[in-house]
């Protein structure tokens, strides 16, 4: 978990760690793969070597405020960076939309002729299965852009399509691009998600936002679990939804039954409605005890952060066409451990409807 | 494995993958944390949509360029803070080798207080059970420096206790200090360990070394699989060992039965032995097919390069104390997945001697 919230420098910290990345053992068999029994060295020590250890103690902590510095000008650099990749983002937020249409040499790629030769037996095994989509599709040979461009990726990454409910779909056909923006040198470090829609009949905001405040330094308590910034709070924005077109709220009908005179009367009432937009209006950190479904909800609505950061705005292309998921698979495996049931779709036992607030 | 082999900002890049790294599941529920079945999305595609996508990945093959560019400089930085750790690592070295002694006020630790008093009662606990130890250190209260300072962190860390043989640990007394320098701008990437070692009877060096060369260029092949510098080869160095010292190689005696005359006569046979010193005569990288055991061999070897440069140099005293292992504990169960039996004990059925060559 932590891992997965710090800053890219952070990693290979651990990945060596981690690394990260980088306990393995030799071909001398892995019988002894547990740690060596947790002898307190130090308690044996006579106390002038004690003594001297803890000035050694004394220098690491000096070594990681070092280690705070550079991450910051790690995010310097990728704030430096960040600018040299927004003109090729920016190319392709205009192909996704249609505003530009590349040109022959922009388009040659070289798996083209492989895919209309080599693999036409496969792709006309495939053509077959998918017959009723393939149709859909050859109606509008040309439509604008890419259609679904963004959609086609929410629906392909698990960390998304588990927000992802029927309802949101029609609305994130209307994403146009989704941007990272760093803080400023003289900000507290963070970063911002900014979701671009189309004009659109759902809500107002041409932009939707979430923004990841990071801790950047030690801990005063514990220096020396320091392994670079870490996502400790967020912000979404408000939605300024059109009329009844509140995804994130469902009217549903109860009925009252009145103890004294028996008659019985239908009353309406707004509750909460999954959706992917309930990721701009996150649970609040908050400094006392947080139940540890809040903090489960936390805790993956900043790894998701972390992910559209790194991952998906970075290689959003792969994601559409599935190529960066082989990638991802093995990082997959290691981090999803923690496989329990967090399932909160006990609703009330209350007649339902649809409608929207 | 190749997260691990990945410079420090590398990691964050799949620890969001991964760490680098953030694939979980919301609290929908964990049921379609499998992919969704991968629909090979772009034969489905209209012609013309497709050639837009092919555009996208012409942007995103321009995007790993810049991101090699981008994991040069932060190669750049870790050399500026190599160079503004440096102090605080010779104070550590002058330290342990007793070379200084620290001041009463560089040797403040606010722990001291607690072990005195709070923990009291547990570290008598501790003392009784290792009583024979305790009259061991007792009688030698003032040793020079911190003694089998490097040795410590060898027996502790199971990366390195797996390597190390009874016979290594003698010489291992005689290590000073251990280095990370990084390769220069206008040099291929990489970086060399640097054992230090005290004048001593077993080698004539006093530094033996380690380099480690890293790709950190996108493959022109699949430049999509591009996550950040990698160590792609190794090369170690000669050591000098004085006659009769070298513990890499032992002798063997083997009997010898003449076919014809029935007669016996013994030969000795120098043969490779066990040992951490065997870290600096690595397997070669080779160009044609290396066996899995050798692919295996060398993947841990370049495992141990990174853990050395990200772990053990920069944070040798919390290896030392024990402090660093319950941060890497999370780390380690999730990287150890491949448990297979790589046994390589199985020696020929021969008479053995210890002596050394």
């Amino acid at each position: 978990m932590e891992k997965s919230q710090n800053e890219d420098a952070a990693k290979a910290g651990d990945e060596g760690t981690q690394n990260p990345q980088a306990l393995a053992a030799l071909q001398d068999g892995l019988d002894s793969i547990t740690h060596n029994p947790p002898i307190d060295v130090e308690s044996l020590l006579p106390k002038l070597v004690k003594r001297r250890v803890n000035a050694l103690k004394q220098l690491q902590v000096q070594g990681t405020h070092l280690e705070a510095k550079f991450y910051k000008e790690v995010h310097e650099l990728e704030r430096k960076y960040s600018a040299l990749y927004q003109p090729i983002f920016d190319k392709r937020r205009d192909i996704v939309t249609g505003a530009v249409e590349p040109t022959d040499e922009e388009c040659a790629w070289h798996s083209d002729q492989e895919d209309e030769e080599g693999l036409a037996e496969d792709l006309n095994k495939k053509v077959t299965v998918e017959e009723d989509k393939k149709e859909e599709t050859a109606t509008e040979e040309d439509p604008k852009g890419i259609p679904e461009f963004w959609l086609t990726i929410f629906r392909r990454v698990d960390m998304l399509s588990d927000m992802l409910q029927e309802h949101d779909e029609p609305i994130l056909k209307h994403l146009k691009d989704i941007k990272v923006k760093f803080s400023e040198p003289d900000e507290p470090m963070s970063f911002t998600l900014e979701f671009h829609f189309e004009p659109n009949n759902y809500f107002k905001n041409e932009v939707l936002t979430k923004a990841y405040r990071m801790k950047s330094e030690p801990d005063t308590d514990d220096p020396f679990s320091f392994e670079g910034p870490e996502i400790v709070d967020c912000e979404g924005c408000q939605i300024d939804w059109h009329k009844g077109k509140d995804v994130t709220v469902k009217t549903i009908k109860k009925k009252q039954k009145h103890k004294g005179r028996g008659t019985v009367r239908t009353v309406t009432k707004q509750v909460p409605n999954d959706s992917f937009f309930n990721f701009f209006n996150p649970v609040k950190v908050s400094d006392g005890e947080m139940d540890e479904d809040s903090e489960f909800t936390l805790a993956t609505d900043f790894e998701i952060g972390h992910f559209f950061r790194e991952r998906i705005v970075p290689r959003a292309v792969l994601y559409f066409t599935g190529e960066a998921m082989e990638d991802d698979e093995s990082f997959e495996e290691e981090e999803l451990e923690e496989e329990e049931d967090h399932d909160e779709d006990g609703e009330e036992d209350e007649g339902e409807d649809d409608s929207k607030a």
